[in-house]
């Protein structure tokens, strides 16, 4: 039944914690090897039965996995691959959770060796909260996970990537980095500056007349700022081009209101009705 | 035990309906009348036990009313009540449910005679659905319920219509009609632009990979535009401010991005996550 003997996970918090459950409640996997830098994150893991090994030793965690996935922050993402690659069995498999694909897969894609290949993924699943003692093992069911395989992918590769996300029940699909990273600059990554940009502007002492509206629109803002300034920061164009969309939009509100315009004003809150009402609740 | 003996509910929807039920669920009303436009609404009203009686007609469902309630769209509120004023009897309080308030108070304060007093309402509470078939007796328990008088309102009617909202389970807040406006403008009303600019910058397509980050931010764009128009243009000075406000802070956000000055990032994540976190979930 387990289709992979060893699958180790880098950095075992909600998201990696939430594959290394998955991966044993579905019997995915013989061995699940959680690695991190503090050794109590990692007790607190296997506690919680995400992982059944801990180490904190890279080398040693990643030499029996025929699967790596690297689950730490953006920006960590290649310097912690490239220093397990050299450690791994040959033929090994290499994944992670990344919010942005293009710098990453670019810089990977030109500094790993022939033995181990490395394949972009984005499973688009995630909680307001953290941790691994947050971590649920049907976080990835029915859920869209984005694979991201480059001209240099072999296709036997890209496919064993997508099947392993397929059988924690997401939804795969596969697209370059650069399509994956302009879709999201909108759908994510300019979606939270809008959201962090509306809490800042208003004042703590309004919060009294703020109700659910509020509340749903601004829950993003509530995010780790580390976390989102690594994200950003890494797909910064096409953000930039994303918020110009938005700006844009906003303008033509902006300008319907001045001009007390009503039928350009209602004309614009049907458009956002009619895209809103296409995704559903 | 019933502190009221008849109360009349202009508009059986939602907002109307969840009143009716709460109501008579907890005995404060002997009678409650329902008034509307259509029979066929009416009839569904009363069936889902809203409302105790029911009539298309103004005048006849207000004559034995102590309390009348207008739960209709903004731009009905104002012509309803003087429609129906004259058929008060002497000593009515008049209330409303809209969600601006300077507009129709001050209007209503100038039209009204002295034989019935209106003072202005605002529960913040709403749900995704519409219709008195979605009316929920604890629609408003816990949320606040802002009251508005002015100087002409005399101190007993405002505690008459403070207490009826309490009765319901609500908090409530008693403001001037403009600061109230001036809140909602950012809480509310920019808020829902903000959504639904955003909803309508995103190209159908993307919404494949929009997860539920995107769709909390743009729920509220899911609303009637009819009705969204009518309370921005009863409130458009003051939302036109709030934008002001947004704008400054988005292009700071903008600026940043594009002199990649993550310091600066950071810091405006960092300050709508501490405006969020303050609200609570």
């Amino acid at each position: 039944m387990a289709r992979w003997d060893t699958i180790a996970i880098v950095g075992v918090g909600l998201i990696g914690g939430s594959i290394g459950l998955a991966v044993q409640r579905r019997g995915i996997a013989r061995h699940v090897v959680g690695i991190g830098r503090r050794m109590a994150s990692l007790q607190k893991a296997r506690q919680h039965g995400t992982v059944s090994t801990i180490t904190t030793d890279l080398a040693a965690g990643v030499r029996a996995a025929e699967l790596i996935i690297v689950c730490t922050p953006v920006a960590d993402i290649v310097p912690r691959i490239m220093e397990l690659a050299p450690h791994c069995a040959s033929g090994a498999l290499i994944t992670d959770v990344g919010s942005t694909k293009e710098q990453i897969v670019s810089e990977l894609d030109d500094a790993l060796n022939e033995d181990v290949v490395f394949v972009g993924s984005h499973p688009l699943a995630g909680s307001d909260r953290s941790g691994a003692e947050n971590a649920r093992a049907d976080l990835f069911d029915q859920r869209v996970t984005v694979v991201t395989p480059t001209p240099v992918t072999p296709e036997k590769t890209a496919d064993r990537i997508a099947e392993f996300w397929g059988s924690l029940g997401a939804k795969v699909l596969r697209m370059p980095p650069a399509v994956h990273d302009n879709i999201v600059a909108m759908t994510s990554h300019a979606t939270h500056i809008v959201a962090s940009a509306l809490a800042a502007a208003t004042d703590r002492e309004d919060l009294v007349l703020a109700a659910t509206g509020w509340a749903d629109t601004t829950r993003i803002a509530a995010a780790d700022p580390d976390l989102w300034l690594q994200i950003l920061m890494s797909n910064r164009a096409a953000v930039i081009r994303a918020l110009d969309k938005f700006e844009a939009r906003l303008a033509s509100f902006r300008n319907a209101l001045d001009e007390a315009d009503e039928a350009g004003i209602l004309k614009l809150l049907q458009m956002g009705k009619q895209t809103r009402d296409a995704l559903g609740s």
